[in-house]
């Protein structure tokens, strides 16, 4: 039996790369091209001499796969992914272009129309943990944004229970390597080192998505979210700490924090990636790999429910990710090459 | 004349080091005596060969001064200080054990009873924006934390104004500094490096000191604090988020954004030390310095008041503020010695 | 039929964990008991929550195993191991202890007699580019230092071809962790960051080792060694750049450059781990993985041959090289285990 | 009596803005104009908030000065200070443009003609520890670049002595912001962050300057420089390793650590910013000042002499050095405005 022939779109950005390092792991499935736009006719392992273990050349064009990952930009992802989805290719999106649901959000936060909106209702935003059977019968998967993952899996059994007050603060703090690897004053070495400092507060583009999702997974009244995303002197890790109210009342028993606890505990018992932790969790402890690790906890002094989450944005916030719907959409054990530990110290 | 006799205790701290530091540069005081335990007997220049242009030993015991800072921790800086404030000198007590006026508070966070419960009334809170005139009269000042420092400077302005609802969410970051040069765990390069993490969500020793200042600055309801500090892979540098209700009827005019803004900038406008600023202000925009920079600034979505803020967790969050304090006491120009810009980048 | 047992004695520091890490993924052995001092009692996966997919308790004392790591300090590794050789138990000792043939070099260099001078001469020096079969046969295995290993691996196409003189400068870059997981000043994140220093140069103890090594595959005139290890602001990665003066008239052709390269593709040609890169490389390219980065190069202006190299110190630097002469003491495909790619960026 | 004024063309670079920085400081000059292309016309505060302290409009063309920093790239330095040169104004060149003596070799490093070999002559290579007279005497300075500064203090009372040989290996390691404020893939936070790497293996540009200035100190045969240059995790800092063989009999006494040591000590004794150390200097111990730490040391082993030296790259390395010979020129004293200490940590 031959194995499923992958593609990565844009190998040559961190989530490019990223989804090259593990798929060159998988035993199931087999790499077999890669494009990049100025780096094409290379070989990608000396563009990445850390792939020396992949032996392909970086191409213009895509060659025949089953499935595909696009890690190109927004509006150019879907425009590069229509002709394949036609072809009965097997899509995985890194891009933003199908994970607002609503035409208008996509329009109002990317600044232009969307390029393919008869597509939006067939793509599934692919959170495993969230949508296992939905994203296993998909042809186009939308995969997640590292903010609205790491959040949403913070948030959704609090969601779900209906347990908090609709007013949710998240404050997230990001590694560098989440705005890619384009040349950015911003993104600088010399910049970023030995400093730390919030942006967008005018409206990040996660923000609709941590809207859109957070307000499927809850029943009561519609969350009304606070959203600041901060940079963090680091290259791979975020962290978010949400600040919500708790209705007590809603929790079983007399001890809120072992309620909370075990709440958690119970909602994920049954995934391998997402471990509920006793003590805040540390991104480095998550480094290069597909967990996530969640510590809800309660204030006594002030009632509010904190949770405290951390991925590696490149691993379960985008290209660990990516592997397993990949793993879900081809019918393989969900886990297959996403289990190595992180990296640390 | 002669100038002012200048004593640090325990200078072999990151905080006595940087008060050294500030002081070799001072015109207007001479720093005449630098005690320490372990480095006793060593030239100061040998144990830190930064601080080359100061001549002096590390003494067992401080010589003949005029104004003390203590860098002991607390309780030792307490019972350091009580026989030198009887001799007259003035103390700068960079610990905690003169920041809290209940000695009750400081029992239940500090598990000891205070050492000398009768020098808390003349023990004055060194914020010298918010307490000039006492600072200027005391004998005692209490250094504040670097967290309180940060924090209370960028809530004041909101909280004298009355336009804030008591529910006040503090998301603060921290460089690796803050945690001083004793060996612990968590404070080794590779155990911090790569790595964000929120701690002491259980309480941290920092929040009864913001929740005196915030209540003694509110005319209205007493501020309920959530406190969440965090560590940052960084050596200097602070940053906090505090997410507020705001009450909008109580601003004037018809742009929130616009009225707090000019808030912000009235109240600090005699300030030298406190910018408002136009963007998210960058931790290492203070680095080195005694600046704090803040902006305040209105989310449309959800009506949330949120006000960032930043300094040198050891500049304005420490012996910065120690120096500007000394000048206020000894009647010296208060900006003396301490208008070098931040080291950039 | 059974996996064989593995065993790692002292797993709390950094190369202990490492070598767990890599044994959690290994699918032909099964680790099942790991030490520790202080940590005993605790889950492994409670102390380093990286760990979450192995749930061993760290023990006291070690249990039945085929084949023992002992990751503990020198001189109390030794005596620690000489009771499991003798119950036939196969042991790499990641310590110093076994590595210097000359019991008179490791007292002049270790201070203190050698806890075990019989068992010197079976114990295999373990870099397996350079001693497959020996390892393979071995009951004990000293695993090399990771400066040695960096250079050794640098040097070894050079000396044995006999094309450089003898006196060879190393000039080596670490990160933190190579200093391990004890609390010392220098490893402190405030004193490490944003800096570099050069360190023993008054004689580090890895260059008995390197001169050991050099010596042994050096048919003429013994190398005369000068070793100056630098540490840097960053966790994991070593890179040393060797200065020697090339013999050119024992190079064939007329291309320096070009006879180098070759020399050193063809001595590596069956080599997994080790690549000679066309670009001087990058520590980073190498992070978390047991690859060897080499790039010799001709200095036309001077003569010199400059070679220069890189590891993940914890990597092929240490718990990585251990695994491989693991894999060949028991038999196993040498490359089990190794073969995933660097964490980059 | 009116202060000298000053002007900094092209501000907005890292050397542009440590200049302003440090002349916003200094007592004895007036920072009047600054120049940027893209930026010109923003208040320089605006684009780099921690010089607060400069109420300066970024202008595209330079006002009324006395003396002028280029810190322009090389070639448009040139054109840019040749009318200036002609009205009489004093120059600081931060470029490359007139360091190098011979116009070939310009040509041969930089690839291009020289735009104004008429000046060359008069042009003084700033170093004032070795040419403090000519500096007080010259309308234009060429300011030595960060890697020459580094080694030739390092190399300079060695090579005047006369007491080593002529084969010189330079092993340089730089922080990030030596390569400057410009976008290149190379300088990116996720490319540098936990990585070292060499670089420019086959010929450094500030090679021929360092050759030049060896070769002019050196009595005996030409040195022979070998030079690898590294970049290193971190924004500011350089360090630089030389080894060189010692002539032995050339050095008095029966020590050659310690002549080593008092050769150094006395070369350097009326100089308040090198300082001779006692142990391998940190870079850290540098940072943010004009200091320059030297440590010459003795290998018994091999008779290798070993100096390590470290400055900050744009301090001592940029423009402290900048600022050293502007008070040179201007008969101010020398130290003015560059006392202040490292910051440390």
């Amino acid at each position: 039996m031959t194995k499923p022939r992958i593609g990565i779109i844009n190998v040559t950005g961190y989530v490019g790369i990223e989804l090259a390092r593990l798929l060159s792991q998988h035993p199931d499935v087999e790499l077999v091209s890669v494009t990049g736009r100025s780096a094409a006719g290379q070989k990608l392992r000396q563009a990445f001499p850390h792939l020396s273990n992949i032996d392909l050349t970086i191409e213009a064009k895509l060659g025949d796969v089953d499935l595909a990952f696009s890690a190109m930009p927004h509006q150019e992802s879907a425009r590069e992914v229509i002709p394949l989805l036609n072809c009965g290719i097997k899509i995985i999106d890194m891009s933003a272009d199908f994970r607002l649901k609503d035409v208008g959000e996509y329009q109002r936060w990317y600044g232009a129309a969307h390029p393919a909106p008869h597509l939006l209702n067939q793509a599934v935003y692919g959170i495993p943990e969230l949508q296992r059977n939905k994203i296993a019968e998909a042809q186009l998967v939308a995969n997640p944004g590292c903010y609205p993952t790491c959040s949403i899996l913070a948030l959704a059994p609090a969601l779900t229970a209906g347990i908090i007050g609709p007013d949710i603060i998240i404050d997230a703090k990001s590694g560098v390597s989440g705005a890619g690897r384009s040349l950015k004053l911003g993104s600088l070495f010399s910049e970023v080192d030995e400093d730390v400092t919030a942006y967008s507060l005018d409206g990040h583009r996660h923000l609709p998505e941590i809207q859109q999702e957070a307000s499927a997974l809850c029943s009561g009244e519609t969350p009304k979210i606070t959203f600041v995303p901060h940079l963090m002197p680091m290259t791979r890790g975020m962290l978010s700490a949400c600040y919500v109210n708790l209705v007590l009342e809603k929790l079983p028993g007399k001890n809120p924090q072992e309620a909370l606890h075990r709440l958690y505990e119970d909602y994920y018992a049954d995934e391998t990636f997402v471990k509920i932790v006793d003590a805040p969790p540390h991104t480095k402890h998550t480094l290069g790999s597909n967990y996530c690790h969640i510590y809800p906890t309660w204030d006594p002094r002030t009632g509010h429910f904190i949770v405290i989450s951390c991925i590696d944005n490149l691993g379960k916030g985008a290209a660990g990710q990516g592997i397993q719907n990949m793993n879900l959409m081809l019918g393989l054990p969900e886990t297959t090459a996403l289990m190595a530990p992180a990296i640390f110290p």
